[in-house]
Order: C-alpha cells, then structure tokens, then sequence
C-alpha cells in the first residue's frame, strides 16, 4: 500500500494506491465525518462493487447509491441533474459527501456535482479504471461536454481523498487497460524518460496486469501528476503539459463523435500526432517518433484515425479550451521526458494533420 | 465616485460606485483585456441599458448581448445552459468575459456560468437594482433555485470588477427599491448600529432616490459585506451572519413560490421573524424588535406574510444550506448592530411563526 500527498494548502489530500485498498475506505473516510454519503457509481462498475462498499460505509453515515449509465454519453449537464436530484432526495447538507466509484466519466461528472451543490460539498475519487487511477482522480478537473467540445462545461474541485484500489484493474476489459497506458505513456514522454523506458520495456507485462508493477505505475503516474498540480492548480502554466496529446485526442473524441473512441485511445492516437508535429518543427529526432508510435502501438492503441476531415479537425481545435482569441498552443515533445507548450505554423500542423490521414 | 475593494489575495476587487459609474466601465476594462465580451441582461434592463453599453465596450473586444426573461424564475439550470450556449456561439475563450448588467438575478446566473464555462472565466457585476448594489454583486455567491429550495446549485466565483452606478436606480420601480433596502436595513443590524439609525431616519429621503444619500449607502452596504467576505470568502464562520433574515426569508419565497414575493420582501418579512426569535431567546428586548419592525415598515417591506404553513416552513428550513443533519442555525441578534449564529429550540422557532401569522 503506497500514500501519497497533493500539497495544496487547506486543499490537500491523500492518495491511497494498493491492492485492497478499497478496504481501508471506511477508516480513511472517518475522520472526515460526513452527515450523508451519495455513492455514484454506472451500470457496469456498480453490480460489482457498490453494494459491498455501502455496506463498508453504512457505519459511518447513512449511504444511498445512484447508478448512471456508463460511457462518455453521460457526460452531460443532465447528468449532473440526476445527481443533484439524487443529493436532494438523500437529504444531503453542506457536510454531506460524494463518493465516485468508477471510471473518468464517474468521478468527471459526481466531482462536478459535488462542486456545485450548495457551492461545493467535499467528495472522494474512487477510480476502477486505469486511466482514472492514474490520471483523472487526481488534479480536481470536474466536468462534463458540450456539442461545442469536450469537458467545456466544469470546475476545478479537488477531491478529500483518492483510493485506488488496483485489484479492481484485474476485472477490467483489455481496450480499457491500453486507454489508461496512454496517459502512463504522456506522463513519461513529458516528465520523465526513465519512466518512460519502464513503461515501453514492460508493455506486455502491464498488459497482464502484474499486480506489482500495476502499484508502481499507478503511484508514480500520481506522482508526475501530483506534483505538477501543487505547483500549479488551475492550469495557468505548466500543468497544460499534461494535455500532451489531448488537443489531437479531444478534437478526434469530437469529430468521431464521443463515446466511438475511448478516451486514451483518442489520446493515444494524440500523441504520435504530437510526436510527429514536434519532429516537424524540429524539436524531435525520428529515431524518437518512432520510438512513441511503437510504444503507442505496443499499449494495442490506435497510432492513427483516418477518415476524419482535415478543415473539422481545425475547426474543433480552435475552440479547445487551451485555444486564446482562436489561436491554438500545443504541447510538444523538445525530447523524451521533457514537454513544451508552443504556438504551431499553420503549414507544419496541417502537414502532421495529412501523414496522420486526415482528408 | 468612490472605489472600495474587496481584499481576497489574487482574486481581490474593485467596486466603483457613483452615478454614471457606467462611463467608468471601458476604462476599468480595459487593463482586463478580454478577447470577447458576453453582456448578460433581462428584458427589463436590456432595452434600458444594453445597446449602449455594448457600444462603448465595442473598442475592447467583439461584444454580444443575451437578454433573458426577467425575474427569480430565471434562475434554473436551463437558464444557465442558455448563457453557456451563447457563450460558444460567440466563440468566447478562457480569456473572455461575461459582463452580468440587471439584479441579483442576473448576476447569480451570469456569474454562475462564467464559473463554469471551461471551468472558469472572469465577469464583472453591472449592478442596476439597489438589492444588487448594495449586495448581491459584491462576494461571489453565484448560482440558481432547485426544487428543494433557494440557491441550492452554484458555485463560489468572485467577480474581476463590480460598477454600480447609481443613476441606475432612479428608474427602478419602488417595489424593488424596497427591496434593496431590506438588505441595507439587515447591513445596519448585523454590523453597524449606527447606519442602521442612519437608514431609519432617512427612509423617505431614500425612497425618494436621494443621489447623494444612494451613493453612501451603497458604499456603506459594500464596504460591511466586502469586510466580512474578506475575513471568510467561503462562509465557514462570520460569513454566515449575512444570512440574518434570509433562512426564514428563504422558507417564504419558496413556500409562496419563487417571484411571489421578492426577495427582498422575502428578507425584510425574514428580518422580523428574525428579531422576534431573538427576543424569545432574551437576546433582544422588545422595544428593539419593536424598532427594527417599524424600519422595515418605513421601508414600504411587508413585516408579516401570513397564509402559509408552519410544518412547511420548517421543512423547507431544514433543507436550507445552512442545516447540518437536519438542524438549522438561525442568524440572531444580541443587539441592533450585533448578530450571532445560534442553534434554537423548536418551541421559540414554533412560537415565533405562530405570531408571524403562520398556520
């Protein structure tokens, strides 16, 4: 079992990693003493584990369990109705909790919830996908889509508590396991080449879910993340590295329609468009581009998503929210380990938009 | 012209008060650089105010106006998807600005959807309603009604920048200038003896729109609240105290349904239950409750609602924001000039809304 912290103040919090570290739920909760607990959790994580943790939870505060359905889909502000509705009826208060048992969609759209109920309620991540572990529970990133794009509509919330549970990555479907290597990968590629060789070396290995290199990956993907977030909560700097291959992967999410590509794999694809931009403005060797495609490819994500329109592509570009009076910054790669955020020539990018089979 | 702030770090502010404080706006802008403007209005305000506004702005940055329909029943999550729909139909980034001109209303949802419009941009508070001025634009409460009762969904977002310009109010119908007065009357109880006599012997010179006697209660109004948000931003203790009126003023408007009664009839009612519990509790002798009643009188405030139902009334407390686990805390007072937070037997809260007129 590892711990560690997010140092933000009278915002900090603990992140719990482990095999059966969802057991130490009930004593880590305690001492936060919540009046209510509302578990959120979706159709295909829920029958597994929500009415285990109620049980666990019902010594410490009355527990009520609202379901959503599960994938990108739910992702909206209705969503967030239905959980708002759920607080109300649960008779939740200001010292009321939310507990989000899932995976990235979950805690996105029960920390936003828990963000706007009378102006914020605090509420635990309790993610069961590898991404989520490794990425989305961590850094307080609320929200939910628009037709205008993905995860426009949020807040910065940051949870009391993350408990990663990595027992729970064994039941997880394999597309889902590759979709969290690609935010491992990015953590690599923009802080820490070592990391990176660890990763690319033992591809099939964390494919089989070795449970001790699962723990390893988890903690130190937490730690990169965590780490960034202390020095700069609310993205007005360096935390945009960690949007390395998202700006590709949101506007391939958008164009394809959300929910047709998982999110990592978005991103997967994401990054080798962004390894390929950076070899462009001759930030990158090819030796190295190369390097990602392979690791990319070796994590069985898409290395490329043709058939999606070049102008579209742009277009959903520029209403990124990383995007300023309609100009785009990109997060590149000066070398493995080591990210920059920069503003890119049109020719270079509809160059990397062409080789990445966009028509 | 008078320039108060609001001291609260990197989110401190500027409150610019005076008549044609308006003329001020593109200038006090201009430092803010946005790269778009949204002017959030009603139907009321807007064809007042807006064109022109948009006109003097128009040097700053590309300007759109959203004119939504006036009153408390503005204020639902439907209504905020609206703003943020404009928001991306004018292509407004991170940088954008919302610019909410209209009452509390207003500036609850435009507020509130620049909070979470990619999770946070800046807005200025336009003030038009002396409710507004004196103080719902200043501290950064933001949000909208849920069926269970009066902002219950929102989110805590300071705005860059408030200007109330007091010209503004000579055109305001004396309802809501009685309003206004019911949080001025409550800013004299809560804090200062002195304004509250201040208020009370120059009501008629107020519902006369004196524009001198305007000016210093509205700086005096902003200058109380400014102070204690600046102790407790987030209303974990003082900040509390500026609910004096308002759990019973929040029970009324919800009970009578919300745009029955304003809310600053709502508070003014609110005001007395307020002072009446007090007195049953022997904080406050009766000749005080006697005073405080004849100032809400004066203010042309109902000091009575009669007709709704006293079981109601407390499930409707209960459920108030400021409940924890089923008990609510009611805002009392020691003294014209003092006000505690204090937890209340169910007999003095029951007596006291039998003699309020409730069934």
């Amino acid at each position: 079992m590892r711990r560690l912290s997010v140092k933000l103040a009278d915002r900090s919090y603990s992140i719990v990693i482990g095999e059966r570290a969802l057991d130490r739920l009930p004593d880590e909760l305690s001492s936060l003493a919540p009046t209510r607990l509302l578990i959120v959790s979706d159709q295909n994580v829920a029958p597994r584990y929500a009415a285990a943790l109620a049980r666990k939870l019902a010594a410490l505060a009355p527990v009520t369990t609202k379901v959503l359905h599960a994938g990108e889909s739910s992702k909206t502000l209705a969503t967030v109705e239905q959980v708002l509705d759920a607080l109300f009826e649960c008779s939740a208060d200001r010292k009321s909790m939310v507990v989000a048992l899932g995976g990235g969609v979950i805690g996105d759209v029960a920390g936003f919830a828990a963000s706007i109920f009378m102006r914020g309620i605090r509420f635990v991540q309790v993610p069961t996908t590898l991404l989520a572990q490794v990425d989305s529970s961590v850094g307080g990133k609320t929200g939910v889509n628009h037709a205008a794009g993905k995860n426009l509509i949020g807040s910065f919330h940051q949870p009391s508590l993350v408990v990663a549970d990595t027992a729970t990555l064994t039941s997880l479907p394999t597309r889902e396991l590759s979709a969290g290597l690609a935010e491992v990968i990015k953590h690599g590629l923009l802080a820490d080449e070592h990391y990176f060789e660890l990763v690319e070396s033992r591809m099939s290995d964390l494919l089989a879910c070795d449970a001790g290199l699962l723990e390893d990956i988890v903690a130190r993907s937490c730690e990169i993340k965590a780490d960034i977030v202390a020095r700069d909560e609310r993205e007005s700097g360096e935390r945009a590295l960690l949007n390395l291959g998202h700006t590709f992967g949101h506007a391939i999410e958008a164009l394809a329609g959300f929910g047709t590509w998982l999110h990592g794999e978005a991103v997967g694809c994401g990054l080798c468009l962004a390894a390929d931009l950076s070899r462009r403005l001759d930030l990158l060797g090819g030796a190295d581009v190369d390097r990602i495609e392979h690791a990319v490819a070796r994590a069985r994500l898409p290395t490329r998503i043709g058939g999606l329109g070049r102008s579209d592509a742009l277009r959903a570009m520029a209403g990124d929210k990383k995007a300023e009076a309609g100009e785009v910054r990109f997060i590149l790669l000066e070398r493995i380990g080591r990210a920059v955020q920069r503003r890119v020539p049109a020719d270079a990018l509809d160059a990397t938009l062409r080789a990445g089979g966009y028509t």
